[in-house]
């Protein structure tokens, strides 16, 4: 490790969470409030979450899908509909329980004792019990079906240990809900569901992900079977990055969602629902980033051209504006994926170098530096985020705009070979109990983060296994791979049979 | 009025609030949960808000804006700072009190008295506080301003009596919130978003606007000025369709948002705000909707073309279906304002009069039915949403799609024409006290809309006369024009000196 001096202090390799949290600050994307567990998500996050929503809102609409809009309250009965469902959500409820605030006997608001709610509501932790009750309303025949319906939201879980972007008591996120009159459409749904969230996570975030479904211990609580797409970020620890649900004809049951079939029997619809967070900022934070701040992949980066003019001198500084701004017009004629390359002048009344930095650590894709000699010169300096701070291409500034969205794919996909490299390195079958506890031992325990990575090992099948090696060494099942062949062998925890391996982690 | 039968009973000559409530329910666009005063906004509704999100989104970007995200909840502290906000506001907060649920003596959940929260939170009405308190940390030089950001999210205020879109516990909406070193900016940042607004409702949702400045008693709660767009809607009452505030310093202190002047000085900014809600498709509905259902304006509707197969027989059914989907790419391949027309072919296995009637009361700009007579002449049926359901054009299949961009603006100019007409007709200089009470007095107590419309009167500038009017009347002055010419004249209701006209109406 050499000792180059870094934007982001400490490095990753040093304390790895609190490199996770300087970058988020550095790179200017969201703080903590003064509201407990409940961030600001500043431009530069929030830009990067449009193109987020953006592009999958673009990918559900192919998929036939249209969004919709439910309250953000649910009343108490309707969470203790679903029993396993209000069980893995009771501890972390936001609670209304007035609707007044009135001056108390101290002189200071409170809520007013006249105000108090009959029924309390709870602030979504998700909303397939309000969903459910209204699909019911809606459904009646066959006819009706399917329900293909998603809600952009924010959603409340009280969280103990918050943490910017990846636990936080608020966040936002994406919630598809959707009902069907046979079993087999449900789950050709839920995985398809998943399908686009790995391409999503692939081809736009640059993130390679194993696809899979949960072991029963991890199923979202009220599902029949919960799929995941599972990410490795750079502390090799796993991160969830999306969930799609098959719930059977639970919520259905609890909610009355019934309908009368083609034969003319009532039946009940058979429901799924699969989200994605602002939680998605944070995997690519650490996936992506470096020592020097966030590296933004192109597809979803909110700007992908920064322009830096270089205006040393009062006489040349008009010409090299106008230059800056002939640029990044010619730019944004480009496109990169359909939409115009989005490009910014900075011509802040500030120092170069400082402007400089803070568009490494914020991770715009590509740096233009255009001063006097360039325009001299007829050339700009270039400099891709993804190589070194020095790394300067001098090119013709007439040839630039031209080269510009195939420079943001060459980003885009070494962005991508660069984590599935790191994955692939870090991923490695493990095959008995000591192999197995060494893998995730770190060898320095300063270090706690610092273990082997993903393990794809032997499981008999069984719950208790899983949780002794949760309390032993905080790994869990992160999924049972789709493409994971049969294979005989033998659990690595108990030394059972077991028919196939599967994906072993810690994870966030 | 004729009897002809209409697919909205009642009509809204014979029940305007009744007809409101059928026709959100015909068109399909929202319901009332059971969640008290929360409404579901189903796919139909919420397709006409994305389009009013996408389009207002990109003309606040324009304007140098950039989105970002705050907190849900505000504590009760943050409230409290400003006072007259605290005072407008406190009568109707949620306040959530505990964070977890627990299983209750009688076995039911209840919130967890050991998870009471030390402060309570309010479920945001609005978020001035807890934004203030944000830029209060962002700011310290003038070089840190102007902070010129928007959210796009839900607030909660309770409403005793809701009424679905108009009035509403929980609603979508936007809030601009902006910071900077002069007053000047500040009100020029108020009245250029107010303008915004002004050309949004007119251009795109066909709403014509009287823009103006709030009489001290409609301020904004904490504001020093307001301003605001109000439309006439066909019952000829008022509705104020967007909001912008001019803060003054009023935040700024409360929240301590100061600053170092250019002058080396410790200075509080000027803070402005700024909003619209999904209240606005309420005003659509009741501005352009008749008794056969919703008429959504072409620039904003999901859907701008429906296409309708006539398949009457099996064996011609192939190939109308295929004429359909090719006529559907033609459409889709046009532009209308930039983007491509939105066409959907209809062909559930349905009545062919049932689903017409669904496109008619959903409001669809353009409905083409095509069947195999068509297919044999190379004609389709063209109807448009704003003329006679049975004013059909036979027009030729090949010549249609490059119509359409020019019928899409013919139905928004007309639309915007017709609404202008009926908003002028019903606007009046009024001179006397008599002649007020009696323009504002019903014909018909059993019709206690109709009234005269919107009165342009003078008054002196007493809160008193406002008042007076208000408990008499119900009316109440919705703005100061803008373009009101100083004029002398008496006020219409104490007969003291007045400046100017004010416009004076019933409103929602």
């Amino acid at each position: 490790m050499s000792d180059t001096k870094t934007a982001i202090t400490p490095r990753r390799d040093q304390d790895f969470p609190e490199w996770y949290q300087q970058v988020v600050r550095a790179a200017d994307m969201a703080e903590n409030s003064d509201v407990r567990g409940c961030m600001v998500i500043k431009p530069w996050g929030y830009g990067l979450w449009e193109n987020i929503q953006r592009q999958l809102d673009a990918m559900f609409k192919a998929t036939g899908h249209k969004n919709a809009y439910f309250p953000l309250f649910i009343p108490i009965s309707y969470l203790e509909k679903e029993a396993a469902h209000v069980e893995g959500f009771a501890k972390e409820c936001a609670v209304v329980t007035h609707h007044r605030l009135e001056v108390g006997p101290d002189g200071k608001m409170r809520p007013a004792p006249s105000a108090e709610l009959t029924e309390p509501l709870v602030v979504r932790p998700t909303s397939e019990t309000i969903i459910g009750a209204t699909y019911a309303k809606w459904v009646q025949s066959y006819r009706d079906l399917p329900i293909l319906i998603n809600q952009w939201a924010n959603v409340v879980r009280w969280e103990m240990r918050p943490r910017v972007f990846l636990r936080t008591a608020e966040f936002l996120w994406q919630e598809g809900h959707t009902a069907h009159e046979t079993k087999a459409e449900a789950i050709e749904e839920t995985e398809k569901m998943l399908g686009v969230y790995a391409t999503f996570a692939r081809e736009h975030l640059a993130v390679p992900v194993y696809s899979g479904e949960k072991s029963e211990s991890e199923r979202f609580p009220g599902a029949d079977r919960t799929l995941c797409i599972e990410a490795m970020v750079q502390d090799r620890k796993a991160i969830q990055a999306g969930t799609s649900h098959f719930l059977g004809q639970n919520f259905a049951k609890s909610s009355g969602i019934k309908f009368q079939s083609r034969e003319g029997k009532e039946e009940f619809a058979w429901t799924t629902s699969w989200g994605v967070s602002t939680r998605l900022i944070g995997t690519l934070i650490m996936a992506h980033a470096d020592d020097d701040g966030m590296i933004v992949p192109p597809r979803v980066a909110p700007t992908h051209v920064v322009i830096l003019p270089v205006t040393p001198k009062p006489d040349t500084r008009d010409a090299v504006l106008e230059a800056a701004h002939r640029l990044a017009n010619e730019i944004r004629a480009q496109r990169f994926h359909g939409d115009p390359v989005v490009v910014e002048v900075d011509q802040r009344d500030l120092g170069g170098g400082t402007k400089n930095w803070e568009w490494i650590k914020k991770g715009a894709p590509v740096r233009i530096e255009l001063g006097p000699r360039d325009l001299a010169q007829g050339t700009v300096a270039l400099v891709r985020r993804d190589q070194g701070v020095k790394d300067k291409a001098f090119l013709p500034a007439a040839e630039v705009p031209a080269q510009i969205p195939a420079i943001l794919q060459s980003i885009q996909d070494g962005l991508y070979a660069k984590a599935l490299a790191y994955r692939d390195a870090n991923t490695r079958p493990v095959e008995t109990r000591e192999e197995f506890y060494a893998f995730f031992t770190p060898k320095d325990q300063n270090k706690p983060e610092i273990h082997g990575g993903f393990a794809n090992a032997h499981w008999c099948g069984c719950g208790k296994c899983e949780e002794e090696i949760k309390a032993d060494l905080k790994v869990t099942i992160r999924c049972i791979p789709f493409d994971a062949a049969e294979e005989a062998g033998k659990c690595v925890v108990c030394g059972q049979e077991s028919k196939r391996r599967v994906l072993w982690a810690k994870s966030y």
